[in-house]
């Protein structure tokens, strides 16, 4: 990744894994990078290619406008800003700490008390994608604070400013997230079913790659329907997909794998029948989701 | 789609939307294409392009050794062929209506003892897809059946042959199908809790799309470790998951969605920490599906 403003240094505060792959990202691309964690040790390769050590909290935030924190949890952050919180004063924070939409917008509150402008943000990668265009970093808070250090930014990744909300990078975050659990869940649930009856987990993942694929490629049509409330059915309604629901649970019970998701899959199917969108293609099921649940957690 | 042997000639029972679709692509790519619906008005359009109606389901299936079926399910099979059995011996029967392994392996019995030869079939694709490469349809049965007349298969589209057990092709179709729905599920869910918070679901098209696409891509490392039965974390393990499961929980709930696909999610990785597996990678969790469900379904 290339920056058309090389001279931006920056101050990354906690060098866990994901923070020491952050650091060093914005080193490689030219920024001169100031970084701060309560045990240095952790800051010694990052020296030796160049990183600033600072001495203390104080001097690591003092040092540049720009201050990354990578940190543990929220409560760590404040923890670790609190007593500098007269330093803030001007500076712009952006916290990749992992949290929910809630801390995130009392973060930017507390900052904002500080004279801070605050930038929340999620990470999609795991830290050896850090620097590379496959690692998406998503940003929410003040568009113009994005807009002045997305030349620092971009160095980590490939960089989305998703609105003004501070809680949009944690929701777009657990949003993404459940979409993979779901996927990896649906693909556990197969293997489990297929294994039960001889094949191996490897003869699956041909097919369950392409078929995963596939149904990404369906995705931009449903949220066109979500978004205009009407749910036409391309080819199979729900009602068709009940049946075929109603398969997948008995070959579970049958081959005596976990037939719970099979089961959640098709009570989701029947109350949306129950409910008269039978006839409505999938992204209809879209009601199913929107109102609390019936169960309690 | 050309093949090798375009004088292989084939009958086609059932001409619902995907029956007309089969006999369809078969014809326009060579094939003598017999015809038959107990409606005979569907055959309409085939006859006028070449295809042959038969007068009865006795002259269907006398037309030809290869014997295609897709019908409304295995019931309505046997009432077909049941009067025409003395009819089947020494020929091949491909059964491509949806069904359940137990009534694939039960149709493989019930076809022996008229002397036929018996594959049985999954069609991974709408209708509109039959006869290009996109439609991938899956076989089960005697491998030398398949070898023998896979020159016509071939014509519908990507041909698979799975295994000799005839409920193979059933049980790989509720495996996709179940990823199938739990990917769409996964997408309902955050497209809910972002549309919570104001966010059309189109905005979260793009993300949803590259993130399924990437996890589709980690499925073969995933397989390889439920072979071997070892699940070292590639990156995040079951532990750390679980705290970003416990966030999805509190944002749906936050934000008044339906939390139940979220404390299925959570409560998977809480039963496989209490299991031990804590640090484990995701695919740990394959133990959770391999157990019969904790809750009746």
């Amino acid at each position: 990744m290339t920056t058309n403003n090389p001279t931006n240094s920056v101050t990354v505060l906690g060098l866990g894994l994901m923070g020491r792959a952050l650091a060093g990202a914005l080193r490689r691309d030219g920024h001169a990078t100031t970084v701060w964690n309560r045990t240095a040790a952790k800051a010694d390769d990052l020296v030796a290619e160049g990183a600033t050590l600072a001495a203390s909290i104080r001097d690591a935030v003092s040092a540049n406008t720009l201050i990354i924190a990578c940190v543990s949890d929220y409560e760590a952050l404040r923890d670790l800003l609190d007593p500098v919180g007269d330093l803030l004063d001007g500076r712009v924070l952006v916290n990749l700490t992992s949290g929910t939409s809630a801390e995130a917008r009392e973060t930017a509150t507390w900052a904002a008390g500080h004279g801070a402008a605050y930038l929340d943000g999620a990470i999609m990668a795991v830290p050896a994608a850090i620097g590379t265009a496959e690692a998406v970093l998503l940003h929410s808070g003040p568009r113009e604070a994005f807009d002045q250090h997305e030349p620092v930014l971009r160095s980590l990744g490939t960089t989305t400013h998703l609105g003004e909300d501070h809680g949009l990078s944690s929701l777009y975050d657990v949003a993404v997230l459940g979409l993979m659990w779901s996927i990896l869940n649906g693909f556990l649930q197969g293997a489990a079913l297929l294994g039960a009856a001889g094949v191996p987990a490897s003869a699956f993942t041909e097919l369950a790659k392409v078929s995963a694929t596939t149904v990404a490629g369906w995705l931009p049509a449903y949220a066109e329907q979500i978004d205009q409330g009407a749910y036409p059915a391309f080819d199979s309604t729900i009602d068709t997909h009940l049946g075929a629901m109603a398969h997948l649970v008995d070959e579970s019970e049958a081959l005596g794998v976990s037939a719970e998701l099979p089961a959640f899959i098709k009570a989701l199917g029947e109350r949306a029948v129950a409910a008269g969108r039978g006839g409505d293609g999938y992204a209809g099921l879209i009601d199913q989701f929107r109102k609390p649940s019936e169960v309690g957690a």
